[in-house]
């Protein structure tokens, strides 16, 4: 599917009739075949409407700036709507921080590799030097940015530097820091974290611990999009594993590991592809 | 979302150029608002294309004809298309055989009593009387049609005397006899069978036993549209549960009729409300 | 397995060298044949000891205070340790108390009659008459115990009349009624609730409609004993299921009930099955 | 768990009275503390014995032969049982047989540098050259055995030499070449295949392909014990994950490999940790 002349075309706003005919014509008048296509409102009426097409379109490169003419035209000026047009074959690069765990990161760097991810990774940052050879290995720079306890802002803005313009999203991959809202703000990308619990359970730190002397029935983890509201922010994915009595917390915390990577991939996957549309605090994935 | 004015479309054919805005712009120019809206091609080129759109059209059933009649032109003369136009509120009327196993049977007579299936039931068939009492608690007909073994053909032709002109949709809840090709060549209508086994393993006969035998550690449920080669029809929904070697073959069966029981209502749920849409021996479920 | 002339033995207390060989050699003095054994130690060193031992000794009834008397010496006596001993054939009483939502409480029932559960039902009770007839045509007696606002001691106190000596459990199946302290201390047998969400998410009233709010991507159910701390008793059960931005609150219930109906049947098996040992506010299920 | 002092106690036999009582009797005289004992029997009455106890002997190494007397006396020839006695802290050494796909092998490398795997792995066998780097970044010799259509029996030779008395446990982890008989009789350590759907649907070469053409909503994969006869050996675990008709075989292929890792490691993790016991055609795992 991620090939020459397919494109994106993500749509969202208050729902009104005609939208998908709108776009649907203006795609069909450009000669492009909608090859997929999700569509979703709130609400049957007064809603905000969803809508994610793929299009095959010969010579799309060359005719992106007057499509988009024609799309802002149509959507944005005559029925109040918001939109974002891709190229499928353009990659999203993202740079991912971490800490000292490894299993997220690997199965976002190994995943990649083998053409699973459509995405490019231009760095990995961490505050600790521990992954680096594992890091490099796969042919991808290493940076060592350490987080002193009372210097964070110091280090939040060797990020800044290395990130902005750099990448298209951030992914905190088991990355043990919290990151300010000035950081956010400044980095002008989504950032999706990997959060060791299934929110809103366990909110907060050692949540596979608080999960064991509560002695719940199910582990899991959860990837959302970062706000300023620590573990807050709109979930993009949720999984969870099961676990027992005999499970000791060092062991629901393996177990989750395997949960954790697999939701964080996926979470990335669908960003990747466009499949994530933020609605308030929640998420729409087609 | 089943009330006054909702219609559904369901378009398949070959793939082409301007499907989508084709659908789409015919119901724009009558007034509809899409609110749902999913659509897939086996491939994006030369493939088989699948639509499902609901739409909301005050006066709908006033203007049904209309409708019809546009889109026969634009759809099947103009693209060669195949589709169907239902109201949302014409509910799919269905008929349950069963024999002696309850669970599947009250599983659907309870979700069709609080409203989760958009269905009614104008009888229940059984070849044995013992479910009699249950059935007709719910306020359901219930007959008894004996199968002897040597007067099947009877026996399918009592069947067609009842179904006939009177039902949408046949559901074999565990009826434990094979219908016959001419029996599902006359009744006109889809038949949906559930099999007590993850097809296509253990087809035919004691799913639950041989599973026991094998030593298998999943065992699962299968909902699929009866054809004359049995156990081989186009699969709808599926779905397993974890076992062990402490259970028994006889408490396989069990915990297997947990997940017999919600694989049958999610696929008459799916098929009641027009989701299912039939590719050669596959199916698309939106 | 539940039949004539077996027994089972629930054993705990702080662990030590030699319990599992005390206990299984009291069994092999009286001739008792250990069909299935279950051992769980909290921790390696200083933790606490949990034994579950399915056993068939042949005349059992006739020889039970005889082999009580031999554990109360060599058990409690010697090694310090609590224990239950149990005539499988003696299925647990079991009280039901519902509001006006069916699920949980039909499944019981039908399980119930299919033989799925070893317990005996001896009444349900409701604070609304809608149930009556339902439970009725299962041969079971349903009272109606109306619960004023200002009045709930009154209607807890016709419960106690109801209860107390006539029953082993009681299962509030979606009981819409919190349950006081001093009730807890009366009834004197365990009680068992189901609560709508995955705990410890959304504890309290509204789990589905929070749930959609935040954009949780599985709800979930818990069955858990009821303790004095609403919905913070020790969870014996729980499971998800997958949900989408698609489906509103009102879906999310309906979806979620498929999942309160299974979580809390199995809760009820096992705890019949004297399957479950509290721990703290946590358990151990084998 | 795995420290110094730990042993393991796998017993297996014909059922009868007081089996429990002399294992726990015998550990219990050597001063052994039981820390997690396992028990089941194939039937209550003239069926299979199985028992997997651990416990924690001070000074276990020096002790293990005079143990090891014991069990042979009562329980061998007194009960006619067969047993196995491991110390906990002797890995076992696993080889991983491999050709191109990565998936499997890189999830045991990880894995076992991590600590989750309790086994050493001195080799890595492919038939292909093309995963030697990744191998031996992890520190394990790669040893290159190309297979000739034509000379099968030689390249086995060829393993033999490399496996015979340096293995425990022989992986084939996506190795896609069949296994003689000879070869498995020769090898003398138990071989563990994964294979690439829910066994037994789908056995033998193109599963994926297949379950594509058969419209199956769930993938899966099986780890079983290598027999001769193909796909046939006894299943240690199975899982699946859910697919539809959007995803073609290719894009099944990609999802099962999520399933074939996880299902591989958790049997590999199992069988060193000695849960696993064959039982015929199928497995008891504790």
């Amino acid at each position: 599917m991620i090939a020459e002349d397919y494109g994106r075309l993500i749509v969202q706003g208050a729902d009104r009739p005609g939208i998908v005919s709108s776009v649907s014509t203006v795609l069909a008048e450009h000669g492009a075949n909608i090859v997929a296509l999700d569509q979703s409102s709130s609400d049957p009426s007064g809603g905000r409407f969803f809508q994610r097409t793929v299009f095959h379109l010969p010579g799309l490169s060359g005719r992106l700036a007057e499509l988009d003419e024609v799309l802002g035209q149509r959507l944005t000026e005559d029925l109040g709507l918001t939109y974002r047009l891709v190229e499928a074959k353009r990659h999203k690069r993202v740079a991912v921080l971490v800490s000292k765990a490894d299993h997220c990161l690997l199965d976002l760097l190994w995943r990649q590799r083998r053409g699973e991810l459509h995405m490019s990774i231009p760095m990995v940052i961490s505050n600790h030097p521990d992954l680096g050879d594992d890091v490099r290995q796969f042919g991808i720079p290493f940076f060592h940015v350490p987080v002193e306890k009372d210097h964070k802002a110091a280090a939040e803005k060797e990020h800044l530097n290395l990130l902005k313009g750099n990448v298209d999203l951030v992914v905190l991959a088991r990355y043990m820091q919290i990151v300010s809202g000035e950081f956010l703000d400044e980095v002008g990308v989504p950032v999706i974290n990997i959060h060791h619990s299934f929110l809103p359970a366990f909110m907060g730190a050692g949540p596979y611990q608080r999960a064991k002397e509560r002695g719940v029935k199910l582990v899991g983890a959860t990837a959302h999009y970062v706000t300023e509201d620590l573990d807050e922010g709109p979930i993009i994915e949720q999984d969870v594993i099961r676990v027992s009595h005999r499970e000791s917390a060092a062991e629901l915390q393996r177990k989750g590991a395997d949960v954790e990577r697999l939701v964080l991939s996926r979470a990335v996957a669908w960003h990747c592809d466009d499949r994530v549309i933020r609605d308030g605090n929640t998420t729409v994935v087609f």
